[in-house]
């Protein structure tokens, strides 16, 4: 793979290289050597049935997920579980744009799905860990969105299921988001149909990117109660600059869109011919659903209507002004709580 | 002026385009042969104290000020008092960037503030129509952002206030929504700098206005709740298709930047050097201030927060599915009780 000043080893390290294969693709193409990158925790047991699974959100790399999740104490425990923390294809560690050669390179990477992702998984879990279960698949955002097509695609293998602000059907009203933040990084005219120079190049249309994430990532009560001010920041337009700009701005504008593709069309219903309530019906894990009271993307309302149609799922949302960011965990009562949900719901 | 196929009396009319002459603007600037697209409606009486004051909001224009809150019977009654609608400029029919001829014209066109079109509407009162006094000015979203500018730099002449869906000064949310949904226009390729051909050939960028207008200028109600269903879309896909794209798509890339440059700036304090306790002070009108509970740009706590600082005002959220576009009027039960408002504001 192609060295690359963000998405390495520095900085979101460390991580193993797992060949997955040719991976078929719901698009009816196929993603040729495809790899995972794949950061792990603890020790499996004997049994095998210590395995936690949990894919990234947008964006996200294993890195965030262990500095939020994981760590001694936890709900999320090493000590108790062997976890493994699979970045999703196209987020710039897995398979992804960048770091693909020949014909599926940057601006012609396949258009992958949720379910392409789940089955490049579900060969590393059976395959290369020579698991038959999962103790629990959890996630946040997009990352619920993979656990949820794990628990429908793999019932059987899936023993607990927690989906933490996401949906299994991305919204109507989300996918025009996703169109409007796809747009603004491919109206960049440096953009260059993927094919430009440097990803920095195409910084006008990052910049767009993170106004968008900005608008809808947090939510009306962190600007009005002025919370980025705990995050050091003394006005909306510092945080803007201090915080969002920058924090998007390393990375890939390829990679961004493969992720927002695969977001948009995102539908676990995909395997009953657009039935949810029969898709979320397979499901047979324990499930615990966790909205974000302030979430835009995800209200409860729409977690807690899509909770109803799996078998004993409890579904409670937790405050927090951060709305989606507070995955983040920047809000410690929000983590607290989500943790003490993922302890009950692994007792 | 030129001709447009969009901005013209056919589609907006009838109006009366009425000079200003050279107008000082609040940059330093000087805006040259300045004129104001006006609709009036009813007669002024012998004392002249039955003039109603309406400036148009963000991309509307006289049309629908009219068919949205005059008639006969309603509170603005045309058979009681004498209506100014005032199209802002930039709007397309006042001075606006399509229209103006020579060093100020299309991409040249100068940076207009809220205060600008205050001061231009000053002299078209005295001056034209020779009053000394305003028995109401309203507005909605940037209308109100007028009326509330008139009320601060004229407070004598101002006797009632009605600011519908609107904020004194601009938020800081707002004015990231305002950046992005000018980069979405300026970053078309074939926008060119403001020099484009026809403004037809800006479509990306007017779509991507049309789905950021969606997002925020709608609500999560409405799109949970199929709202557009009412207006006959039967998906958020096609409400946008077929209702937000083709809506913005005639309008000119050049005068919605105007418009939303000025937005972003609004801010009644400038004459309080920041003070807005001070500015709000100033207002001696017997003030109504109109939110709507779902309004997205302008929620209440914004808008409910301002009236306390102006003495006597009474602050009431009416509730609309629609949101900021409930200033539109396809939401009948809001449209009454807006109504019912103003019925007892004029009493």
């Amino acid at each position: 793979m192609t060295s690359h000043a963000y998405y390495n080893q520095e900085i979101h390290g460390p991580y193993e290289l797992m060949d997955i294969g040719e991976l078929p693709l719901a698009s009816g193409k196929t993603l040729h050597r495809c790899q995972l990158a794949v950061a792990t925790f603890g020790q499996l047991n004997a049994a095998k049935d210590n395995a936690i699974l949990i894919p990234t959100w947008y964006s996200g790399t294993s890195k965030i997920i262990q500095d939020v999740f994981i760590g001694a104490g936890r709900a999320i425990d090493p000590d108790k579980y062997f976890i493994i923390v699979v970045n999703q294809l196209g987020n710039g560690l897995s398979s992804s744009p960048h770091n693909t050669q020949g014909p599926q390179a940057r601006g012609h990477f396949p258009k992958i799905a949720i379910a392409d992702d789940v089955s490049a998984q579900h060969r590393l879990v059976t395959e290369h860990f020579g698991l038959t279960q999962l103790a629990l698949v959890m996630g946040g955002s997009m990352g619920a969105q993979q656990a949820y097509e794990w628990a429908v695609r793999y019932p059987s293998m899936v023993q607990r299921l927690a989906a933490i602000a996401g949906t299994a059907r991305t919204s109507a009203v989300n996918q025009v988001i996703s169109d409007a933040i796809v747009h603004g990084l491919r109206a960049d005219p440096q953009f260059n149909g993927g094919g430009y120079a440097s990803s920095t190049a195409v910084s006008a249309g990052l910049e767009q990117h993170a106004r968008l994430m900005t608008l809808h990532g947090l939510s009306p009560e962190f600007f009005e109660g002025q919370h980025y001010k705990a995050l050091g920041f003394d006005s909306v337009a510092g945080f803007v600059e201090g915080f969002m700009t920058p924090y998007f701005a390393p990375m890939d504008p390829n990679a961004l869109i493969s992720m927002l593709e695969k977001w948009r069309g995102a539908d676990v219903s995909h395997v009953t011919a657009g039935n949810l309530q029969a898709a979320l019906g397979r499901i047979t894990a324990r499930t615990v659903v966790l909205p974000i009271t302030q979430d835009q993307y995800f209200p409860p309302s729409a977690c807690q209507a899509e909770a109803r149609l799996i078998a004993g799922a409890t579904c409670k949302a937790i405050d927090s002004p951060f709305g989606h960011l507070g995955l983040f965990g920047a809000d410690a009562h929000w983590l607290q709580q989500v943790d003490a949900e993922l302890k009950v719901l692994l007792r």
